[in-house]
């Protein structure tokens, strides 16, 4: 079977240059590997112009891994972490203070609602055993998008510290260090940076990292450890993924070549705009009103139709070349469609035209959902 | 500069075809890439003959992830570690688990010496509350091979679990499940596998995963959810690092191409007597005595011709295209040479032609260390 479209939250169709960079081996210690990784750490931190402020850390693993270590190294044995949860990456934010045995309390909303600053306001006052707040800046269940300026003005306001996971949208959506107060902000080489996975990276507010050595409840997850290697000596304390560091820099030229946030962000918005017309023609319903949604990725309602049997949909398409994306809503049926890695219009429209090919195969006259009511809204 | 043979513990030199694996985009959830990973974990099992016994859970990140993962999933808050420490590995195990939480103590020998079973057996004996043992199969920080058999009999006769650290040695030096009993064997893709960096693994006992849930300090590096994760749906709970996992792949192919373990063990120890034979010749002398070394990498006494700086040794042979690795001795001033990665007798003997270039260079007119006595024993 032919290599797919990807259009998922990742992994992610990238650049055949990007995959080129892998195509030689490097020693862990030799000069050009550590420059390349200083490029890496100083590109990253000019993205979210948060060079004087914030000092970046990667980390070898999945985004995940970068979340854990971030929380894991800043929110100190007796700190209080409280998250904001509208999907299931606030809710493992929320899992992985428990496992790492730190005091959590959590705000929850529904998958189609944001999070509500106001709220947080008052949690905020009420609590002042709370040190860290965590948030989800792209809340990539659902695809839609958190009010971030306004939770993080809140918890500048009480002096409280940020962490941000923009995992799915750094890189496409402006996070700004000098306008947007955070302490951290955590994200991977494999989203809208259109790199390969392996590798996460957190920028953490200078202070903040100085003040957390020895925090950490593991050695591989220690983000303070991890900084003191780099800076002593430019070298990881433990292999680093070389070849996917390739990658990742070439992926970072391509990027600054596109014109960086802003251009990324307008390639993905045209794709989102694209993509959304063209199946809301074919009858689909989204579940996250529009001025909500994150040019990211977009959540369909299951349609109607009995017909249409997702699995047998998924597995058509994927034939077609286009892998397309399982729900992951606790509230309702849906599937999910991606905007974001190295493709195009012609990439969303060939995937159209794959959809209502598949939709005529599978005799499924319209994608309309069957819910009446909330979901109708958002058609 | 051109990309050079890389004669370290890892990264690795790697074949063109492994890399060229990474020339495709992979969705996580296709069935070509849950195939790809089932075979990968099939035949990890069967390196080790392992495949009735126990179950093989691989996790993102370096070889350092995979054995705080492994010891954080199985030794239980209430068990107690025992670590063999001949070497940096060891004490690395010792920090992971003081990091964590874990009760821990350590039994210690110099890196020129083996661990000794039989004070195994004393401590084992006296100190009932010991659950787990943990030792380093080869310790690279020296290049030693420790008595793995007699560990695991001492350990069985005990009854206690046996972690097994064979991240340098996986692939070319044997380990039979039948023979030699192990809780787990940890180990990583990037080393004797000659696959690139960016993922681990570890082999472990079916029961004792079985018995670890929720054992884990860290929901990334929790295996137990890991292999439930993986045996649910092929799928991994968090994004895979897609084009390593290809890579390792391809690697495994090639592994089984050269003639598995014994093949592979055999180009490595061609290497090593290479290497011993014509560094012996230009005056140095090795560490570890010669019956103690694994073919995998070896230690070099440093020169004592005061010519002979390191730095500019290392700096002229990477001039010629081959990267040796620094020592990582606490005892003695010392470089290493590593024997693996897609290598073989040409690029050995190019590399002793290009060091004894070197020192004609640096006008060093013999390797011979300083030390007198203990060293010169291994000559
Ligand atoms: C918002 C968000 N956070 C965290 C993650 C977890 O990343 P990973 O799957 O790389 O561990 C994702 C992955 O899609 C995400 O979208
Ligand atoms: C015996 C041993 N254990 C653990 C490690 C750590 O592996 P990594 O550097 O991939 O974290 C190494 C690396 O060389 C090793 O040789």
């Amino acid at each position: 079977m032919r290599e797919p479209i990807l259009l998922t939250p990742g992994p992610l169709t990238t650049s055949a240059t990007v995959k080129q960079a892998m195509l030689r081996d490097w020693g862990s210690r030799d000069a050009a590997f550590i420059a390349l990784n200083q490029r890496i750490r100083e590109r990253l931190l000019a993205l979210a112009q948060a060079a004087d402020s914030h000092v970046c850390v990667p980390v070898q693993g999945s985004g995940t891994f970068a979340v854990e270590a971030t929380i894991g190294t800043l929110v100190p044995g007796d700190g209080r972490l409280l998250v904001l949860v509208n999907g299931a990456y606030g809710r493992r934010m929320v899992r992985i203070a428990e496992v790492i045995g730190l005091a959590v309390t959590s705000l929850s909303w529904p998958e189609d609602e944001t999070v509500d600053a106001q709220a947080l306001n008052h949690a905020l006052a009420a609590d002042q055993a709370i040190t860290h707040v965590a948030v989800v800046h792209c809340e990539t269940t659902s695809g839609i998008l958190n009010p971030l300026q306004d939770v993080a003005d809140v918890c500048a306001r009480h002096r409280r510290s940020l962490l941000i996971d923009a995992m799915s949208s750094f890189g496409a959506l402006p996070i700004d260090a000098g306008q947007t107060p955070f302490a951290a902000v955590m994200a991977s080489a494999n989203k809208c940076l259109e790199g390969v996975p392996g590798v996460g990276f957190a920028l953490i507010r200078r202070e903040a990292l100085e003040a957390a050595k020895n925090n950490a409840p593991s050695l591989s997850l220690d983000l303070y450890d991890q900084w003191q290697g780099l800076e002593a000596n430019g070298q990881w304390r433990f292999t680093p993924p070389t070849h996917v560091l390739a990658a990742f820099d070439q992926a970072l030229d391509e990027h600054a070549a596109e014109g960086g946030v802003a251009g990324r962000g307008a390639r993905y918005r045209r794709n989102h705009q694209i993509l959304v017309e063209g199946m809301s023609a074919l009858g689909f319903a989204m579940l996250v009103p529009p001025p909500l949604q994150a040019p990211i990725i977009v959540t369909f309602l299951m349609p109607a139709d009995p017909r249409f049997v997702f699995a047998e949909f998924y597995d058509r398409l994927r034939e077609k070349g286009f892998a397309i994306y399982p729900g992951k809503l606790t509230v309702a049926a849906s599937f999910r469609i991606g905007c974001i890695g190295r493709i195009g219009e012609a990439e969303i429209r060939a995937a159209l035209a794959a959809i209502g090919e598949t939709m005529r195969e599978m005799g499924v006259a319209s994608g309309a959902p069957a819910l009446r009511g909330e979901s109708e809204r958002h058609e």
